[in-house]
């Protein structure tokens, strides 16, 4: 099943209808945003004017952070029943959506963490809307919210929190560093990876969907690695990252997921650990552990994706493509091992590889198990 | 702006989870289908079946013809009003789902041809689902519907008349002739050729996923034509179909729709004509018309999709795409002239002309005035 009911506008000054956008939905939100590089850079104005020319009220909730946490959710819950706002609209990266969902939730349910910790029933949601500043998680059209709370990052998916609206516009993004780009880069990828890998058969059409946006964010990677400000290769790289994420890229195929998982524990672990650099230290070390298990999607993969040559030694091509990934994410500044992270020869790997599967397993490529995933940690190391 | 809401189920079986499906929208819907063929296969049967186990009620609207009338929609309307429907399920290809579109703008306006005709204003619609029995339109995701009267053929576009629900079983395909094959392959092929041929610029991402979809199509339209029953092919081309027509591959770029234009008029000249056949004949033709208006476009195309070897003689290569999607076509067993359609050197080919055009022109890529559809016409005779 496919759908993507997010009305999804994207270009140049396209944050400037966002009154408009959001009028049909609510009279008044709640303003979800960071730090306060949007009242610097003018995002802020433009957004509360848009707002005021549609005649939309609104109240505040600044100062949400990475990896985002239930304490700031719960402050925005409290907004929302004070103020009778009927909208969340977040301006902002992933941590700000997700939060944005979360603090949406509360109408629709007593105990919104209880969604992410233990699986309890969503009945409905405050409609979210969105106006991105870094192209990364995809929370823009997905379902999906990831929330940290007592050392755990957990994620919750309903279709009640799709966003309704989302704003992308490429001239956003030209200010961002290049890190904040590195670490968006590679958890889009990681999106496309973790639905790409599977053992499901016939799956012609989505393959080459996904070989294509994933050279078309490589090769537009580069360029912004030299010029941060290339407009263009912004705009092929925000909308790939939507894409990534979108849900078409996995219709029809059992996703995989274990690498995400397996990087959550990393940032639950040091929230200093921005995920894309988690997930660009990992892949790599996953893809070797899990290849054997169908050896032609990791040559195809290394032949479409990564343009290594066709060969007769299957595994000679497949560790030629894993390699050249590597490169890729090193051209792009991304750490490569667990201790470039800041992870020494004394972390907690095995507790974290069982907080990592619990009782069972993460993953579908290859089930792993905690053992699994604490060798894929050392080999990480 | 894109958005793509209807919930598209996919996968053998799908279709006898109808009932469920339109439900939350309906407790009595109208059932339009074509010919008998649905009652012969069972699928009628599977249909009323599952509305029945739902306690939905329906009235039936059998009969739609090809290249739909509008008279049929005036009895589906009557069937409306006078039953008290809620939902409109087509089961079909785009003839019954294009005349369920038609018939369920009836509770949004007085006088549904106006909106074709005249461009009236659509208020609302009756919720639209769809069983798909042809893949080829692409009506099952698409906001459009094409209808004819009075010797015209033509389109409308709304959000209201989105399908709410599609479902999508590659099952129910392989039964069907190849020249109905040929003919889906064919408009499929053509709603990305629209897409893709444009003077917009930096439009990387979308160029290499319509470029995918293409190959997918023709490399898997290949294998029906050997053998119809091929079910993962068909998987792969009643996906690929839809994904051709949901909208995400003309994002953000001007579209063409000139070849669709000229192509309503061999089909409401005589309605005898294929669309699909149709557009086989005079796709190449408009492509050779227009190639040197960008040239570089029509060169990515022949090396990127049509396999021709890159070279420094430009036009070669471009003359060489168009002949090898000339010999795809003909490989599909479709006709390569007018002649052959069943038009002769008397058609009234400058009056077909003129009333594609009307007093402007059609298509963007060049934009094509009276004359130059004559001119694509008479080259294609």
């Amino acid at each position: 099943m496919f759908q993507m009911p997010t009305k999804y506008v994207f270009g140049k000054d396209s944050h400037k209808g966002i009154g408009e956008l959001v009028k049909p939905y609510a009279d008044k939100v709640l303003l979800v945003y960071g730090g306060g590089s949007i009242k610097r850079n003018g995002l802020y104005d433009d957004v509360v004017g848009s707002l005021r020319s549609q005649g939309v009220a609104y109240v505040e909730l600044p100062g949400v952070q990475a990896n985002p946490r239930y304490e700031t959710v719960l402050a925005g819950i409290e907004l929302v029943k004070k103020e009778n706002v009927r909208l969340v609209l977040a301006v902002g990266g992933g941590s700000v959506i997700d939060s944005a969902k979360a603090i949406a939730m509360s109408v629709g349910t007593d105990d919104v963490w209880a969604c992410f910790s233990a699986g309890a029933k969503l009945n409905a949601a405050l409609p979210v809307a969105t106006i991105l500043t870094i192209p990364a998680a995809g929370s823009e059209v997905s379902p999906d919210a990831v929330i940290s709370y007592k050392g755990r990052k957990l994620g919750f998916s309903s279709q009640n929190i799709r966003p309704v609206v989302s704003v992308v516009n490429p001239d956003i993004f030209v200010t961002l560093p290049k890190n904040q780009i590195a670490n968006g880069v590679c958890d889009m990828m990681s999106h496309i990876f973790e639905r790409y890998f599977t053992q499901t058969e016939h799956t012609d059409l989505i393959d080459s969907l996904a070989e294509s946006t994933l050279k078309t964010i490589m090769r537009n990677a580069l360029l912004l690695m030299r010029n941060p400000a290339d407009y263009q290769a912004w705009t092929e790289v925000s909308l790939a990252g939507s894409f990534a994420h979108k849900g078409f890229l996995g219709c029809g195929r059992i996703q995989d997921w274990g690498c995400h998982a397996m990087e959550h524990e990393l940032s639950a672990q040091d929230e200093k650990v921005a995920h894309g650099a988690g997930l660009a230290v990992l892949t790599p070390a996953w893809m070797r552990y899990v290849y054997s298990e169908k050896p032609k999607m990791f040559y195809q993969f290394a032949v479409n994706v990564m343009d290594v040559k066709a060969d007769r030694d299957e595994e000679k091509v497949i560790r030629a493509g894993i390699s050249k990934l590597e490169c890729f994410f090193k051209a792009l500044g991304q750490p490569s091992s667990l201790h470039e992270l800041g992870f020494s020869m004394d972390a907690p790997l095995e507790e974290m590889a069982k907080k990592c599967t619990g009782e069972g397993f993460v993953g579908n490529f290859k089930p792993l198990y905690w053992q699994d995933v604490l060798a894929i940690y050392k080999a990480s190391l």
